[in-house]
């Protein structure tokens, strides 16, 4: 369940440089670099907490001799004033970290968030997936996407090249369905679903009979959904799609639909409040 | 003014890694390489365009035989429906890059969007700046600091080298904020001003008595900043901070501060809806 | 189908830098840097060739000047003499590639090549997969998996993070089959099947029962191949596994498994004979 | 005599992006984090053994708090059933860095299992080398030289900026032997000796008038290369190169030639078999 | 203080890379790889040492068993003879690294000392400051600004988007200084002073007229620069540049401008020779 | 005889990135994007010009649509006021390359003209090469090494893995010259000559007798060098190392040494003046 180390590494290099540039001049110039500190990272709303593993690269790549003390696990909910973790060494060190793992916290504690939201909506026991999309962050997928599975949702499919997914413009540039649906079977390694989009009723009936795996539901009201999911009576998973507000999901959920894709989650969640105090 | 090339390349080079992997799978089974295509990234809200150069760099990493042609720039209010980009070339490849480039365009213009909303606030003729903040998303600080531009807001200092910052943390630990602005004066830069972040009054008086350039008065309600913009009596540069809503944007300024930053310009502006829809 | 331009220029970049070091000392001290060339690259022996884009590309970066000029598509099966692809302009530049493009193509070549050999044992008509599998050179994935498709074979699940596939360690760790696949299940995308590896025929039938979707029969004979297609009646599709040699192809296909899966495709293909000879 | 540690880091964390992707997904949903595991890297032919190194780094960058324990240097004979080293800690750690390992150490393992068959042919006592030649996998000549040093072999130049090695196409271009070798020398590191590939007794004369340090006979048959070990009459050192099979290796080293090069070490070893099982 | 560990990595890995290719094979063929050794890192002329950072992290990317005491602090003055560190294990290792550790250290040693010099030279309490310029060598700015504060100078600003400075071919395109000053501050942050380069005394009334914040007098004589400053009186800061001799320093300081300018610290300084001795 | 392209790339795009940070933000507030400029990139002293592909690269990276002229060769010598290239298109892009450009073009030129002032201090006709060492800037070997050859030197050995130098520390460790000469020649790359620095002239006997082919004469002064020379009497190449003056030169190479190598060419080499100006 960590995220993998060698790609954490990169990023956090990366932001680090973006950041720091020849070093934090501010804290170089007003602390003493003997100087020791302690401070607190808290919860300054009601959030559900995620990026431990940030906080401790970050500090580990500017200051190896401080220690980092997790207080809660990723996908924990924190009450305002609650302490996610206490960072202690060098008051310089923390200082010049802080911004850069505050950037990565409170993106991922966001999504975690929202995605807590979504999640807290489905009916008791419901069977139905909250999950992300593409609609990712470029340069940190990897990180959003845990986040949303530390929020209780799911991933969809990693990439271009994990599995298919059959929309509107390849239907148009292969001529139907029915032949895309079978062109992506043929060609897609075996380990992958078939996945097909369909915008109405009639191509919800092409699709299932072409033998999709998934069938995704793109912009359907409720009415149309519950058509939807009668029609294929169990023969692919029904996943439903197209900004579906959290006001919607419980009635969505109930319909029986295995799976609801939310972009928001990724791409308009809002940052949430935490601080790096500096206690003593 | 255009974004410098080649941090712009790395950039798209690791945003197309992540979401391509091996290739596209789903338009290779399904899209005839040698069909033409043309597509055109329309507006499906009010937005303010940004990220033009990015949709040119897409496509020319995936496939420099693409006809790239803006119909608007950077910085353009668009309305819904509204054209502003065409794509022309080979189907598979318009494809194979949709969802990179508009994970950069939405994201960037509702940034724009979002900082023109604060600036559309400002009173007419208002000396006042929006500025942005260092609370940028790791690793993209370039192109969320264009589209504030793109969207008539200023950019605050680069990073932690740029200039000097001096916050409460620093106030603590170098003992006052008398000696946090000299020890400042005496290490940074000669160009760079010194800025000072003070939370009352009393610390406002010090700063200006410690000969900060700028102070930046962090949560302050209206009250208090009326008062401190008399105290301050054009003897620094005034930038007010802390959670300012777009509502209390008109008020602030006709205070007469010269700056307003505003962290959630690039830490909480969602996503805004353009499409990219194969025309032919 | 092309190979992603952003990882290709990586790729060849990073092979450049450690061939050329700070450049061809050889070459520079014989040729003129003046003088015109002209190369062939050939087939030495009988083979599927595969790799043009690497050519074009090393040769890209060594000097845009110089003018590549493919006779022949990847996947075309070349004889011994037959010319792949032409090289025009400074017979300085074509010296100084050489080696680094061979590098590239023979091994490609030589994947492609015997990836073909084993679909060609498949017997007319018959709808097995030859396919690859992770056992490839670390690095070059991307082009590997080219050359298996370029071959005729597909490629397996692109890495750990696309697909499940529940191997013998797993099921150690997990408790049974049942466990495992429910546990897959669960936390997998939607949009990945769930691959198991069984050893015996109980273990198929555990993995049956508990609704894998692929099921991968590792090291089996042909008596118990035969037995484990009947016992799966189409329940699920079927892959075999464990040093399959050329020899068994036919065989195992016509007992109708779905996929035959080989790992030697990509760590043990010997690169095969093409040289590029200065015809100028 | 270990790997440079920066070049190997860089190796391995390029290696990992490409498997694990955001993760090893099924590892994750079948083995809790918490459940400890040992596994046995354990050869299952005759072998010898390379690539310590490579495990360790692998692991390292996994999952640091796991210990790898060596059972055998690299470059050691083992036989089936051998253990190469052990692995200890988290069994989802251990699952998830398994298959680049033993990429890399099968492939690493089959050069030198093959370079020690080729050097195993030389009469005892002979003063002939075994050399590898610049025909090594893109990316991957660091450890494929280093390979051939553990199998018993050595090395031939770096790259193409170590030493110059004078080929057909430059005697071509340079209208001659002579010139050729006078050229080299004049230009050349004064570090470097100066190799000459010759096709025929009289290139090989042309050669050794010329001055060259090294003549790389290209292609020659038993017979041709007594004649020519008489004519150099230890002039220069003898290199035989072009196809050289194992069978030919005992009677070309009576000869007394200096150095056998032969490019299959690295092009076309095959990876050998080793596994690693988790044994709690 | 210290200089950011994300950046010095990347820095020390490229330097070996560079220096170490596959391996030191001098050493690896002529020491003993479990030989101890202890090296001592000694000035052999005076100079101010600069690089203790760099030691310790070449030799932690060589060999992170190997122990590095250093006996001294940056930016302390050393005798001939004098031991800056000691290191300790393997002289294998410690072989291996040196020429990669010493090119450091004898440049940013260089640059250290000459900086100290032109400081050396400023009259007893005097507030002038010298400081470097953009003129340093392409990929080390950030080490040889740091040499520069550890020789006693102070930095100009960091690249061309930290603070704004205007240079005569600014106002050239811009069609003069008043136009140029107010264009700079509208459009620069306001963290940033805006700097104007003049090189006559009616350029530098326009300056001032025009609310420049630093003066920057290039190629002053003398004369030119006694009346320049009482010209100013104070409404600037006032910046002397343009091949600024160690004797003209005393003489420009003494007239009481605020910064001294020299590009020669950075793209002139000669290496100080440091030697690493095997005592052992 | 070009700089090999992706070297030079990455290089390029290192320092661009430094520099330029978000953008050159001084030229973006005064230069209006349109205006066309043309700017002559002129020598302001006596210098060897060296660098036009860096000018090139810059350029490129930073606006592909900027004309780049060169007027001259790299290793020409030009008077103060020769032009070495002319640049054409928009003025903004122009000036924000300006700096980079001039970082690198000054400091190859520095080493280009250093070493021409070395080889021109060589007797007419002289056999003897002035050549370089391992004593380049970190990052930069492949530029300083052209740079010396444009200056009429040559380079000795690329890195630590392309050639043996037996220095006195691996003297020590081995436990004698004899022994590490034939160490060395066992472990070395045939194509590798074995040098061995001495420090006496009975070192000198000792290495010539062990075979060594290059001997490598440390801080000898004329005397003790003449008599070197005549031991030696060609059984080894004799270079001469160690804190090489010009005004040495002459004497040094008359006594017929094959090599004088000279650290400082690399290490000490001052930029020399050239401007980039504005001409319209």
């Amino acid at each position: 369940m960590p995220l993998p180390q060698a790609s954490l590494k990169t990023i956090v290099a990366r932001a680090l440089r973006e950041d720091l540039g020849r070093g934090d001049i501010t804290s170089e110039a007003c602390v003493d670099p003997e100087r020791p500190g302690e401070a607190s990272l808290r919860a300054r709303e009601r959030l559900v907490f995620c990026g431990s593993q940030l906080l401790i690269e970050v500090y580990r790549q500017i200051d190896p001799s401080l220690e980092i003390s997790p207080r809660c696990r990723d996908g924990r909910m924190l009450q305002p004033g609650d302490t996610a973790a206490m960072v202690l060494g060098s008051a310089l060190s923390i200082l010049a970290g802080e911004r850069v793992a505050l950037n990565f916290i409170q993106r991922m504690s966001g999504i975690a968030t929202l995605t807590r939201a979504y999640v807290d909506e489905l009916p008791q026991k419901s069977a139905t997936r909250i999950v992300d999309t593409r609609k990712t962050t470029p340069g940190l997928r990897l990180l959003e996407r845990y986040a949303v599975r530390c929020g209780g949702g799911r991933n969809h499919r990693e990439d271009l090249s994990a599995a298919v997914l059959i929309k509107d413009n390849h239907i148009v540039a292969c001529g139907g369905i029915r032949q895309a649906v079978q062109r992506a079977r043929a060609a897609a390694p075996h380990t992958s679903r078939i996945s097909c989009e369909v915008d109405t009723l009639q191509q919800l009936d092409e699709a299932l009979d072409a033998g999709a795996d998934v069938v995704m539901l793109d912009n359907f009201d409720d009415l149309r959904l519950r058509d939807a999911v009668k029609r294929a009576a169990g023969r692919a998973l029904i996943e439903v799609s197209g900004g579906v507000t959290l006001e919607r999901v419980a009635a969505i959920a109930r319909l029986g639909v295995d799976v609801i894709s939310v972009g928001a989650l990724t791409h308009s969640a809002r940052a949430v409040d935490l601080g790096l105090d500096l206690v003593v």
